[in-house]
Parts: C-alpha cells; sequence; structure tokens
C-alpha cells in the first residue's frame, strides 16, 4: 500500500494510523506562484506548524528543465523532470498543481486524485472545464480537491461559498473577476484609447502579451462557471453562456456612462430565477453599465470584486487583488494548509457543492430583462433618429434618455446614444439588428446592459 | 461515559467510535436569533445535510418561560428551564449560546467545553473579555469554540482570519464594526442632530433603547479585540485600549469633513508596529475622517466592513450587513454545520490563534502619528486664532489648513477649524489640553484623526 493511501482511513472512519509526522507536499510547476508557495511554507514555518498541527514539507517539485537557475527557497527545493516521481508518488500527500493549461495538467491531477492524493490547483480552465470529472474522481477515492485560488486570487470567495454560506440559498453572484480589463477600463475613463490602455497594461505586467482570453472575457467566464457551481450546483461549461469583451469599446462610451451617471466594468454574473414553475439559472459576462454608488462601481485598477446575494445574509461584497504571485501564493498556501490539516484529522472535506443531485438547469437569457444603453454612428441626415425610434418602439422597446453628439460639419458621421426602460434581451438583440440594416448606418453598434442601484 | 464525550476521541486520534447518525444541537436561548437557527436549519435541512454528512438535530431549547408563545419552528422545539438538560447533557453534542452578557453565559459556556461539548456563541462581550479562560478550556477538554457572529454579523471575518489568511502574516485590521453608529453617521451627514439620528436608528431598530454600548465605542473596541487576537494573538481587553464614541460630534463636524474632501466613520482597528527593536501592537476605535475613495468611506446604512492588510495578499475588503436576526443566524448556522462537521470526522479545529506563545504586546498609542482635524469655539475678539497657532507651535504641530466660521455679530462665538499635518497622540493631546485652557474658549474641541487614502 502506498504511504500517500495510508494516510487516510475509509471517509468519515479515519483510523489512528492516518497519525503522521510531516504532510508532504509536491509541486508541479515551480514558476512564480510554485516559487512563491516554497517560500511562504518556509517563511512562516513555525507559525503554520502551529497551526495546522504538523509540518508541511515541500519535498519535490516537477520543472521542464532543472538547469533553470532558480532562487530563493526554491533553490533548495528538489527538482524532477518525471511526473511519476510526484503524481501517484508513495512520499506525496498533497499535490499543487501550478502548470496551468488544460493537458498534461488534467491528466496529471485525475491520477493523483485516483491514486488518493489530495490535490490544490490554481488553474481555473481546468475547474471550469473538467471540474464535474475532477469532482467525481475526488469523490471516489477518498481525496480532497482544493481550488481557492482559481477565482479572484486572493480573495477566499470559494471558501466563503462553501463555508460561510453553507447554511444559505444564494440567489445571485456578481463581480468583477478580471482585474486586466478592469484596469484597462479604468484606463479607457480617463480618455485612453483601447490600444493604449492594453499598451499601458501589458507595460505594468496587468496584461499578458497575449491578452486574448482576459479582454474577450472567456478568462471571468471560466471564472462565474466555477461560482455557479458552488453557489447552484449548476454546473456549465464557458462556452454555453453570452460572453462579451471590451475589446469594441471606445472611450466615447466610457464618457457617455460618465455623463449619465455610471462606470464600466466587466460583469461576470449568475443568478436564480423562476422560469414558470421551474427554477433555472442565467449566467453571462458583459461590459456593463454601473450606476456611481454600486459597490461595484468604485473597484479601482486592476483589483477584483465579488457581491454576493442569499437568503439570510442578504448582500456582501468581497473585493482585493486578484492576480499576482503572492496573493496566488498565499491562496495556494492556504488550500495546502487545510489538505494538510484534513489529513492530520483523517477526514475528506466533505463539502462537495450543495444541491449536485437537482441542480437547477441553465436557461439563455432570452427572456431575462435590463435597460440597455446603445451608441450607433450614423449619417447626418434628416430622419434618421425617427428611423431607430420606430424600429425600437415597433419592437416594444421604450427609451428613457435620446442624446446626439456632433453633426454640423458635411459628411461626417453623428454619434447617436440612448438609453432604454427595461426590456427583454431577445427584444433587444432584434432590434438591434433591425437597427444595423438601416441605410443610414455608418458604424458603432455598442449594446451595454445597465444595473439597478440594487442589482 | 456521557454521549457527548464519545463523540469525539482523543484529540488528532479519532476513533471508528466517532461516527454517529446526527450531531445534536442544545440552543441556550430561543429569542429572535435562536428561533432564526432552528428555521434556517429546518429550512434547509437536506441541503445542509448533504453538505455536513449527517443529519444536524435541535433537540431542545433553553428558555426562561415555557408559557411564552412562539411561532414556526421554534415551537416544535422541546423546550427547558434546567440548564443542566443542555450543558453537559448526554444527548446534546453542540451547546449554541445565544443569551448574551457575561453571567451566566460565560459558566454555561465554560462548563460545556469541559464536559467536551463544543460550543458556538454569537456572544462578543464574552469571547472579548473571557476569550483566554474560553480557548484554555477548549484546548484542555478537546473541545470547539466557534464565534464567527460575535464579529460583524454574517461577514465571515473569523473564518477568513482563521482559514484564508492562515499562512500570512496580517499587518493591520480596521473597520467599520458598528452598524448603529454608521447609521447615525450617515444621518448626521446629511445634516441631522446627533439626538435625531440616534431617534431614527431606535425607529428602525437599528439602535436598542439603550444605545450607550454602541456610541460610546465599547461595542465596537469589544469586536477589535476579538480581531487582534486572531490576526496577531494578542489578547486584550477593550478597556485597555484608547476608545472614542460618536456621541460628542455635531452636524457642523460632518460638513466640515464633506467640504474638506471627507466622510466621518466610527473606524476600529488593530496594527502592527515596530517600537525600538520590539513588535508591539496599537489598536484604538476613534470617529475619524476618512478620505472619500478610500475603501471604507462609502459604506452604506448600518453595514459592517473590514479592511485587512497583510504581506501575501496587500489589501482585502469584506463588507456586509453587520446585524439582524437572519445575517446572525446564518453565521451562527454555518458554525454548527462547521462544529458537526468536526464531530463527524472526530477532529477539532486545530486552528488556535496564529503565535500565542509570543504574540506582539499592545501598546499605547502615544508615539503613534496621524494628521488631525479640530474644531474650537471661540469668543470673537482678536488675538484667538494667534493663541491657538502659537500652542501648536509651541508643540510642534504644523498646520495644514484653517478656517474661521460667524463671526461679526458681537457676542456670538466663531467656529476655528483646523487640520495639521502629521504629528503624535501625545503631542496633539498635549496641545489640545493647553488650548481647553485659553481664556478665549466657549466650547466645541472636537478633535478627529484623519485617515490617509491608503490606510
Amino acid at each position: 500500500m502506498k504511504m500517500a493511501e495510508r494516510s487516510r482511513g475509509a471517509a468519515g472512519a479515519p483510523s489512528k494510523k492516518a497519525v503522521k509526522k510531516s504532510v508532504r507536499v509536491g509541486l508541479l510547476g515551480l514558476g512564480t506562484v510554485g516559487a512563491g508557495v516554497a517560500e511562504i511554507l518556509k517563511k512562516h514555518q513555525s507559525m503554520i506548524d502551529q497551526r495546522v498541527g504538523m509540518e508541511i514539507d515541500v519535498v519535490r517539485a516537477l520543472v521542464r528543465s532543472k538547469k533553470k537557475k532558480r532562487s530563493g527557497v526554491a533553490r533548495g527545493v528538489e527538482q524532477t523532470t518525471k511526473p511519476s516521481d510526484i503524481v501517484g508518488a508513495p512520499d506525496i500527500d498533497v499535490v499543487v498543481e501550478l502548470m496551468g493549461g488544460i493537458e498534461p495538467a488534467r491528466t496529471m491531477v485525475l491520477d493523483s486524485l485516483m491514486a488518493g492524493q489530495s490535490v490544490v490547483t490554481a488553474n481555473k480552465a481546468l475547474v471550469a472545464l473538467h471540474g464535474t470529472e475532477l469532482f467525481r474522481a475526488a469523490k471516489k477515492s477518498g481525496a480532497d480537491i482544493h481550488f481557492e485560488a482559481a477565482v479572484a486570487g486572493g480573495i477566499p470567495i470559494i471558501r466563503t461559498l462553501r463555508e460561510a454560506l453553507a447554511s444559505d440559498r444564494i440567489t445571485r453572484v456578481m463581480g468583477i473577476l478580471n482585474g486586466t480589463t478592469n484596469y484597462i477600463l479604468g484606463q479607457m475613463a480617463k480618455g485612453n484609447s483601447y490600444e493604449d490602455a492594453l499598451g499601458k497594461a501589458q507595460e505594468l505586467g496587468y496584461a499578458e502579451a497575449d491578452p486574448t482570453l482576459d479582454v474577450n472575457g472567456r478568462d471571468a467566464a471560466d471564472k462565474i462557471a466555477i461560482l455557479s457551481r458552488l453557489a447552484f450546483g449548476t454546473s456549465f461549461k464557458a462556452g454555453a453562456i453570452e460572453v462579451q469583451g471590451i475589446e469594441r469599446l471606445t472611450p466615447a462610451v466610457l464618457a457617455d456612462a460618465k455623463s449619465l451617471g455610471y462606470r464600466v466594468k466587466l460583469i461576470a454574473q449568475s443568478w436564480l430565477a423562476k422560469h414558470g414553475d421551474q427554477e433555472v439559472v442565467h449566467a453571462g459576462v458583459f461590459p456593463c453599465f454601473v450606476p456611481i454608488g454600486h459597490e461595484l462601481s468604485a473597484v479601482p485598477g486592476a483589483q477584483n470584486a465579488i457581491l454576493v446575494q442569499s437568503d439570510s445574509l442578504g448582500t456582501t461584497l468581497y473585493q482585493g487583488p486578484g492576480a499576482g504571485g503572492l496573493p496566488t501564493g498565499s491562496a495556494v498556501t492556504a488550500d495546502i494548509m487545510e489538505a494538510a490539516r484534513n489529513i492530520r484529522a483523517g477526514v475528506r472535506r466533505q463539502l462537495t457543492p450543495a444541491s449536485v443531485t437537482r441542480a437547477p438547469k441553465l436557461k439563455n437569457l432570452g427572456q431575462c430583462s435590463s435597460r440597455f444603453y446603445a451608441r450607433w454612428l450614423v449619417r447626418d441626415e434628416p430622419g434618421v433618429l425617427a428611423a431607430i425610434s420606430k424600429v425600437l418602439a415597433n419592437n416594444g422597446i421604450s427609451l428613457a434618455t435620446v442624446l446626439q453628439y456632433g453633426g454640423g460639419e458635411s459628411d461626417s458621421p453623428v454619434g447617436i446614444v440612448f438609453t432604454t426602460h427595461e426590456t427583454t434581451n431577445a427584444q433587444m438583440n432584434k432590434a438591434m439588428n433591425q437597427i444595423k440594416r438601416l441605410r443610414s448606418l455608418k458604424g458603432g453598434g455598442n449594446v451595454l446592459r445597465i444595473l439597478g442601484k440594487k442589482e
């Protein structure tokens, strides 16, 4: 019998053998976060030992090349290029996956879980896309999987949903789950173009060389998929929900927001609703007009923030750094400590998502209603506004405000901006498709949802 | 051997006998929160059973009178007037203390812990004043004590400090820990007098008939004492730190704040500092000028919010309802679930405060520095401003802004308002005592700390 398996008894019935001297950790990856974790565990060793009740040893790390120069604590960590020295290895109790990407991370995590090793991962794409498979493997083998760092860096939102809100009925989770886009939108609100703002984000290390998954909303979609699973038990892939990025926004849109009393934020959300008799879950990622005064309107720089609404607790807000080596390292370390405590106690986490057996189904947004903002560029000629208004009226959409910018110069297009009263997504989409076909249309077509004060 | 004792083995070495069918809860008190807990446990029973892995039964409740009419789920709970039917009773695993006050709550909680029963309490005064004694008793008997609801209602700050930040070095905890005063200050910012604002808070149920402990800052002081213990391992009684309430504030002070770009908030805080070679903890509760844009400046109504600063994570914010039956009930229920999970697993929480053995000592604020705001009422005569300025200069305090209000009418006093650059508490106190003795002084003397943008 492998040591790693011996470290826990049958679920719920731990045996005396479970008591051991130290919990042995293997790292898959020794980059910024991996080195940070080794650093934190070393730096706060006595405090951590005291809290966990036993020592935590980083035994070895899987690396691509042993020749790479490493500094600090990472230099002292034994290195290997063979996955089997960690995955399923008899002297490793906790496998910490920090490679990112789907493969080979998925196979290594599954193999570790099936070998009875606890897994800690910071890999949001992996948990979002393959969560069901991972949780099933963990349940089957009696191993634990922890993934606090996968969503919102160091903000303890996973722990909060799993534990603090464990007795509550959560009705909505919404937030700013991508720091890169929040930083870019902040720069654009100061009048910078999207390209300049992105460039600055890259300079400061907030955005990667290829920022596609950040700016197109897919990163946030993966995260809201993970949170939906924890909040509602509803599992879906990020590709199944409506996702809009920020690439097509212009400084003009952000200036409109400001003059109307809003800030533009990329909001990921997921909420319970009734569809006839049935309870369903809606989810999406969109740039939104967030009213000034709303908790999410003031989230600065590259921070993340999450609002949770629930029956008993009402609305709570969690805000902090959403990325970065140290916050991520801190979240990973807290997970390792929890895995270690459970191993010491001979128990599993026992915190599977709430209502896995009868989770509400995901439902598209067609019948959800919202207020909308839209901006179009049109030829400066008589009757344009009348044509647009007519399309909206024909679709049962009533206007709240209309603004027209520019004009006067021959041939230069003018901006038409309007906001609507509440209407459904389906109606708005239909109207927008009709407006796109109007002869006078020159471009634009930014359509953003407007959040309510209390949403 | 009592059943309650049988439910857990020796610490860290749980035995197979630990597996049992349900966790049996006894409530000390069946008021709003007690009834709410019974209600939540009943309403979400299947979800909770699923998450905990076993049933949680509310077996009985200690009440003052069995004759009192009760409604809802509470009506079905067996009632007793004999403490020994719960405290140390063989058929109760978890004792939930909801009586408030020190005695008899303290004795009952101690007796429960010593009998090996896990305790959940929402009693901040008890944990703040007798924490050391309670934690010691829990450690000795191998029982658990949970107190999430004692600080900031449903905001999971205790859990976060104990677990999410477990591997981090916390350097500062600061927040709005009293919803009543936050509501009153919000009303005063709109121009209401302190008395009117308090009356309105009482009408809405935000303030009790006797609001003394809220408005004089003692409630917040108890809470910051609890948080300091968790964050730094430093234990002190609320009476040992400097505490100022909001009773002496006037709408003029809140108007000054607004015109200078601040909001007035009652801030409780505790932080690490160096005193020579030694690490020390400072703590206090004061109404402060909080710059607009600071995370704590916009906390609305009766909400609570807590900022935590730590080495790895940086700054994180936790905000939500700080009181109320449902949020408190939700926090208590989450604690009961955790106690139940630990009983099921046959383990203790293993999460004693970090550095109990070498915790930094509490140190008074004398040498701490801050910017200050002050408002005085003086006789409208030549030389007053010169006299005040001279006192400040003699104490090495340099002025940032000076404003003078009113005047012109004979005999009506004028308001003198000034803000200082950074100076120590000791110097500021000395100067204020000298100003108080000036012949021209007619009253006032509101002195408030000014927080920095990033504090």
